[in-house]
Order: C-alpha cells, then structure tokens, then sequence
C-alpha cells in the first residue's frame, strides 16, 4: 500500500467546518480498565486508548450491519492513516468509562472518525482523538478508487444522510 | 492529574515555525518487526508505533544521562498529552527499520518530541509522528511549574543549546 | 518481590486431583476478537488470550465484591507466579467467544485459576489455561503468610465453600 | 488449523529427560524495560514477556538463516501450541536483561522451545518459559507431516546436531 499522506509537519488532520454533520448520534462503547491496561504509574498507558478506539470503530460499524471481518473478506481493508489524540484525564485502574465514537466526514474512499471517552455519567473527559482511514484493495495493495457499492449505502446509513 | 489540553477539535499542535531549531541531530533507534507487531493483514498494527515511539524517546533520554526510571523514583513523570501519527508505507513482518526522534520545543514543562520511522538507507518513509509530554510532579498529581534542574540541563543539552 | 518458584524443569504445576472441586461454577466473561488481537496469519496472537485470562479472572473477583484496584490500594497485590496455556483451535477476528474462569485451588496464599475459552454455543474449544498467583504485601515486597481476612473470606465464596 | 492438543489436565508438556540435549547452546537476546512493558505494579506485566520470548525466538532462527518472514511467505506457518512460564523475580522500568532461548526438542513437526530470562551477569533469574510450536501448511490450515527439507536442515544445524 502507498498512501498519499504527506509528512506531518503539515499535520492538522483537514477538516472543513461546515462538512461537519454535528446531527448524527455518538455510539457507545463501555471500557473497563484491566492490570493489562496500565502502566507504572497506575494510570493508563497512552497506547492502550488506540486499542479502544479501534475496538469502538469497529463494533459501531457492527452496530449497523457491516461485519469488519467479512469486508476483509472480501478484499477491502480500512488500514489507518492518520491518527491524533489528545489526553485530559487519566483513567485508573478499575474505572469503568464509555468510548463514544462517530464517523465525521467521508470524501471518497477517505473516512474520518472522532472519539471521545468519558465517564459514563458523562461529567469526566479522558480522552478526545480523531482517526483517518481509506479503504484499500487488499489484491492490489492500493487506495480504492470508490467504496464497494453496499459499502457505501452502510457508511451512508451511519452518518443518517 | 488535570492537564490543560483543550478537546481535540482545536487539535493541531502548536508549533511556531521559528522555534524550529533544524540543527539538532535526530536519535537512531534500531528496530524490527516480530509476529507479535502485526495484524491480520500482515502489516504491522498502527498503534504498534506507539511502542516504538516511546522506546526510541527513553533510549534518547538515556544516551543524554537522563534514566527515565530515576526520574519517575525523584517524583517527576512524563506523561504524554498529545499524540498524533501519521502513516506512509507499512511495515511487514521481518523488516528492519530506524525510529529516528529528536526534542522539537521545550516550553516551559511542555516537551514536544519529532518522530520518523525510515528504512535503514532513509530511501523510505514509514510513518511520522509528534508526542507533545508535560512534566508532572507524581505525589501532587499535577503538572510542574518547572522542571527540576539537573533535568532542564539535560533537556537543553539534548537541544544543542 | 522474591517467589520460591523453583526453576521450570519441574514445571508441571502441582496439583493432587483429590483437592480438585468440580462442583464451582465457571464464571463467563464474553469476549469479541477485534483486528489488534490478531497476527499475520490473521488469526489471535498466542499472547492476546493472555490478556483475556486476566480480564476475566478481574471480573470474576469483581462479581463476588471484589474490586481488585481496591485491594491494590489497601497494600495488596497478586503477581502471577506460573502460567500455562494449551491451544486447541484458532480464534479468528470478528468471532466471539466466552472466557470461562473459576478458582480451583487455594492453598495459603496461593491461588490456582483455571480458564477455557469457548464458542458461545458451548460446542468448540479454543483455549485452556491454568494460572497461580500469590498474594503479596505491596509495601515489603513479599509474599504474604496469609490472606488478609475480608479477601479469605471472599475468596471461599467464590469457591463455594 | 486444527491441533491435536489435549486439554490442560493433562498439562505437563511431554518432555523425556533422556532426549534433552544439554549440550547445545544458548542464543542470547538482550531486553531492556520500557514504560509500555510495565503495570501499575511498576514491575513488567506477566504477558510481556510472552513478546521478548518470540522476540528471541525469531531472531534465534534467523542467526541460523532461517527468516521466519520467508518461511510463512512459503507457506509454512509455526504457531505456538503450548506455554509455559514461571516468574521467579520481576524485572522492573529501566532494567535490561538477556533472554536466553534455545531449541529443546524435535519430534516429527513438533518443536520445543525452552527461554530463561536473566540478569546480564547471569546472577538473577526473571523467568523461565517453554513454548512448544508445529509446523502447519497454512493454504490447507493443517498440521503438516514433515517439516520442508530446507527447514528440517537448518533445526538440524540450530541444535548441533
């Protein structure tokens, strides 16, 4: 795969306002911090919250019918192209706290997700993070040039366009 | 601990062009990719890099005299704050690649380090990343006002200034 | 912390089939493969049930009242000691499955759990593992000589007796 | 992929002293303890070590000109079947240490593995561990009947024989 990403000195992850849909609902993910999760300091390991966000990404795409296995399957891969977080508060062990997560924007074959973890009365902010993928044709090992058609009509449906 | 960091819509990490000092050398870390980096498509996982961003920032520390883990015994932990990655070209099991980093800014107690992981003759970009760390002091949980002084000396030192 | 594990030559972990109480119940923990718990065979890394193992062995604890973050702060801690895992079948991304775990042994403050991962239906069998920990004083480093009270006593209820 | 492994009652991994060759010797791999190894303990988590173990591993194969990348491109995969491990003394942020692998046994398929982690001077002991792995032909997901010529050749030579 070539991406045509350019180097991060230009980093801000574009995003044009007003494509911003702020109508669609978040989906919810609950986490429970484990031993496993954290580090030395007792706290969460910054790492740990990509695993999050990608299991959230991919249990909110389940949610409205796309089982990520079976679009493997099928030859289409959503590999990570960009990714951005930014860590409020930490989270401990034993917490238990939701991540939120919605896809923002699609422009081609060019998804970008937001995710936010929260306590799960909603009054605490751990973490807010943004994640790009781009669908690839996992034969090639390129960039598709236009989602699979069903695809498309799922990524629709999640946005509520 | 509370960090100031602002939620992510305003995301781009600061950085003045000007404070830029281009001069300083960046800080090989040698790497290489075991199954236990990759995923089901047989690249290596994103937020594997996350790991080898850290351990290339500590190895640099240490090859400055700065032993992260006496740091953390004196009381004075590193967290990361912000993160952002961004990924060029995979890498597949059983490459062999360079993390090269290098301290970017240093304002106050904000750190933000530079990360580029290349191939071994630098004829290929894999991915590149910042880590922006704040100081906090690990008895009150909160962010130093500065840092202690062997600490800053180090820190210069490793900046070329 | 110093064990008296002896060297693993003499691996096998003890256990006299006459102190094995069949009749506790196992304790399910649902878990779901998501794509950072797979390799590049595209099936779960061999360490990844690892982290499942000790999930479910958390939650196990939490249903019975006990919250380990808790029993952390109160200066308690329980390292594993021995591990051994026993592969049968492939877990593959998007399947789920059920962890079950269930304390087999307890013999001072010793604790032997034991953990089979299975499909849902109860028909296929993915993993069996065994783990001992041992309960230590946070603050001396050492193994305790015996289980604070509140623990033994949660600890004979989770097994029933 | 389907294995022949029994459960874990019948764990002890099948291990004649007779057919033990002392004699061969130990590849060396140095670790160093990075933050994202560690847990709220401050010590390394137990699971991470199941990474260093097939660290060492695969670099051991490759010391001999077995690159386990090539292998699985030829359609030969070696999952790990059994493990197991035994903490004797946690290793801790900062700590480097030496994990000492080599190849037990060989029967048909069915290779053995035995790991000591160790302090540098070879005066601590961290962890002991086996780990017994079988090739499989991964296009027909099955156990194979005899290891590739090539590969056979190249065990041969890993344990002096």
């Amino acid at each position: 795969m070539t991406t045509d990403a350019q180097e991060l000195p230009t980093m801000a992850i574009a995003r044009s306002p007003d494509l911003h849909a702020t109508t669609e609902p978040w989906f919810d993910y609950p986490i429970t911090v484990y031993p496993h999760h954290t580090d030395y300091a007792g706290i969460v390991w910054h790492g740990t919250y990509i695993n999050w966000m990608e299991e959230a990404r991919v249990a909110c795409l389940n949610s409205i019918g796309i089982d990520f296995a079976d679009l493997v399957k099928l030859g289409c891969d959503l590999p990570v192209v960009e990714l951005a977080t930014r860590y409020h508060k930490p989270l401990r062990m034993g917490m238990q706290a939701i991540a939120k997560v919605r896809m923002e924007e699609m422009q081609g074959v060019r998804m970008e997700w937001e995710c936010r973890i929260e306590s799960r009365d909603g009054t605490e902010l751990y973490m807010t993070g943004r994640v790009v993928l781009v669908s690839v044709d996992r034969e090639k090992g390129k960039i598709m040039r236009q989602l699979p058609p069903a695809v498309a009509a799922a990524f629709k449906k999640i946005r509520g366009i």
